[in-house]
């Protein structure tokens, strides 16, 4: 019987600690979307169950939380496992009146519903960007959003030497593959192949050949695949069209600043059927198999949500794997939780000085018309000790990793003064009680 | 038969103006509990079904969205309608190991599985704030939470004529009404009845006072209270006391900033049986029925979670109230989405300098140790128009929002200088190409 006390399997507490890293995360997520000119949208945390049949079909309900609507039509509802769906469904509905192209970001919660394992929770937090409608075609959307990306993870703190951006592009590889004797019609399922054939062993490998009906030169091929290599078939229609499609990549990600992140990797392929041209992967330099970032382009999903034709291009970055990834390369902050600016010290038996100098510290204040603030509030905090030992008092107000002290000790207090304690250089000075917050606000700024 | 197409009824779609508005709503909430010295937590979006019956019984199981784990053991989980069950959970499995006093605050996404209506969405947003186990009984604890409250209804820019906090205590409630010969038995009937008394037509309360077995005084009793009075019984056992509790409560509003918001009121009760003593609501000075915040102490409930006996207050504030009173007060700032620091024109035929200045620009600088970022990048965007007209471009550089404009004309650019221009004041001036970041940074301090 289940503890009903403990979190669902799968599903995380967030004590301040772990909500600290979380703020970590998405802040960041959040910070380098906005400077690169996206811009955030949300939606509902779940939305109808067949609105997820449309990009993936039947198949995806097992993988769903799903529930009934109550009380009325009995309407089927789902958790929404990723944002895309809801995405295509928002730029559909509204895809004339959007000013283009539309640079967004979302930091959705998602949820799957499987047994949970490391790095896949049945609630996780991803970061989703997408670029549409770009007047222009071909590289720039994607270029936009692969610079976001390592962006962001230049900003996590992470190098080159940790972190890697493979790309490829599904119209190379489809062509590629054609040159060796691939049917089009074949090609979807062997990029399913080629996504998991790093995973696969090799005398299983030998197996799915046969049933996928290669020949000796077409295995030949995905072996090279799997190893990386994507070779040129003597027959090639357009032998030069790898190494101008990586020149030309190779120039985009330079003029980006991002070219010391990426790889061309004929592996990375994207199992989804809806991705249509570039796609790519970020993850761990010494640990390929776990992709901490993916995406492409996909071209044909808002028509398949009612809308029009509009170029796409997107990737998600999950908080789960991010944050195994920053803690594995000692990426974290020490101390996350935020720190207050002033701790107030009362030594006086009336609590209502500290309280009312509290009230003071946190409070804004307004210009005269009362319609903008012209001075934010500080983070005052104070202690809850019974104590009035100020020596004691004082190193409670150090270690809390606040700037400041203000110390309310009686003899000074009834001359109307107080000390303003900066807890960093210990350097003490008496302030006029009357001046605290006029002081405090002015030692800070300094 | 439903739109697939359309958010589920009750939900909303986000898009960046009305997530703007979310945001400003949720960082005002964050930014005002930092400042008070709580901390941030969080927990799943889903908890057992059983968790919320310790609460709120069975009959809380049709007011939720509840649905079966897949695959395994047919456990039911539920959508949080609220988050005091998860926080009482949290609190009381790591409750000898958490620094006391607790100041918690979370601002969770819940859910109501009802007819939406105004004002009462299917998804909505709750700020929750909390401060259990302060070592002080009494009212500390309450104080600190009402001044938090009040600080983020100013911060909001709401001022007493617009906004008022009703408070009340459910033990001066239960002896006065005990001076007048109500049994402790009938206590909590009559509290869930004075909750809605306001609503209810006067015929109808008179067949109610009869249900509830009142007599000609007792009626005469609930008038009063309905009418925001609390009538003083002849043969009172302490006479003094709401008299008292009124001096001593002002004095605590005052010394925490408050009082000029703060009303006793003896209608306020909170219907929910867990309240233990202090209750309050904040509402709309000229719209009386909608609450925009309540709550009030809870001295149980974490027992109830398998927990020590602790002090508890806490409050919710949902962010739809919160949001239509903002909007009928004027409140909302006019622009909140973010503003750009720098729009990059290019009339260049070359794309590839201005996308370098544009990744130079956002680029965050690190320490030589690469440990810390010392230098934040910026938030920088340009114009996807086919256009080389420098004054077009200028023109939406300007309509963007954005601080500075960088402008890249053919001749300036083959001489190795740019120009920088504030687009406030009009003022323009030649710098070197090479110095584009440094003097961004250098004008943007100023």
């Amino acid at each position: 019987m289940s503890n009903i006390f403990q979190p669902p399997p799968g599903t995380r507490d967030f004590y301040p600690e772990a909500m600290a890293i979380r703020r970590f995360i998405e802040d960041t997520w959040r910070r380098v979307s906005i400077r690169h000119g996206f811009v955030e949208v949300d939606g509902p945390t779940f939305e109808y169950l067949d609105l997820y049949k449309v990009k993936s079909g039947d198949e995806i309900v097992s993988q769903l939380f799903h529930f009934e609507s109550r009380g009325e039509d009995k309407t089927q509802f789902a958790l929404r496992p990723e944002f895309t769906p809801t995405l295509a469904r928002m730029v559909a509905a509204k895809a004339n009146a959007l000013p283009r192209p539309i640079k967004w970001f979302s930091i959705p919660r998602c949820y799957r519903a499987e047994r949970p394992q490391k790095g896949r929770l049945r609630e996780f937090i991803q970061w989703n960007v997408d670029m549409l409608a770009d007047p222009v075609t071909g590289l720039r959307s994607t270029r936009e959003c692969m610079a976001l990306c390592i962006d962001a993870i230049r900003e996590f703190g992470f190098t080159p030497k940790e972190v890697r951006l493979a790309w490829n592009n599904r119209h190379l590889m489809t062509a590629a593959l054609q040159d060796y004797g691939f049917a089009e019609s074949q090609i979807p399922g062997i990029f399913v192949l080629i996504d998991k054939i790093e995973k696969i062993e090799n005398q299983d490998r030998q197996r799915l050949y046969a049933e996928h009906g290669l020949n000796d030169s077409q295995a030949v091929v995905l072996n090279e695949i799997a190893a990386g290599r994507l070779p040129r078939a003597e027959n090639a229609t357009n032998p030069e069209r790898i190494s101008q499609l990586l020149q030309e990549f190779q120039r985009e990600a330079e003029e980006v600043g991002i070219a010391e992140f990426c790889d061309f990797d004929p592996r990375i392929v994207r199992g989804l059927a809806y991705y249509t041209g570039f796609v790519f992967e970020v993850f761990d330099a010494q640990q390929r198999n776990r992709a901490v970032a993916g995406g492409g382009q996909y071209d044909k999903l808002i028509e398949l949500f009612g809308g029009p034709s509009l170029h796409a291009v997107g990737f998600g970055m999950g908080d789960v794997v991010l944050e195994i990834l920053l803690r594995n390369k000692n990426k974290l902050p020490a101390n996350l939780l935020p720190r207050p600016d002033v701790f107030v010290v009362s030594a006086l038996d009336d609590l209502f000085p500290a309280q009312t100098i509290l009230a003071e510290l946190r409070a804004s204040q307004w210009n005269k018309d009362h319609t903008e603030i012209i001075c934010p509030g500080l983070s005052a905090i104070t202690s809850y000790k019974a104590t009035k030992n100020i020596g004691k008092l004082v190193g409670e107000a150090s270690s809390s990793g606040a700037r400041f002290a203000i110390i309310l000790a009686p003899d000074e207090w009834s001359r109307g003064v107080v000390k303003l304690r900066d807890l960093a250089t210990r350097e003490e000075r008496e302030i006029p009680a009357a001046d605290i917050v006029e002081q405090i606000h002015a030692a800070l700024s300094k």
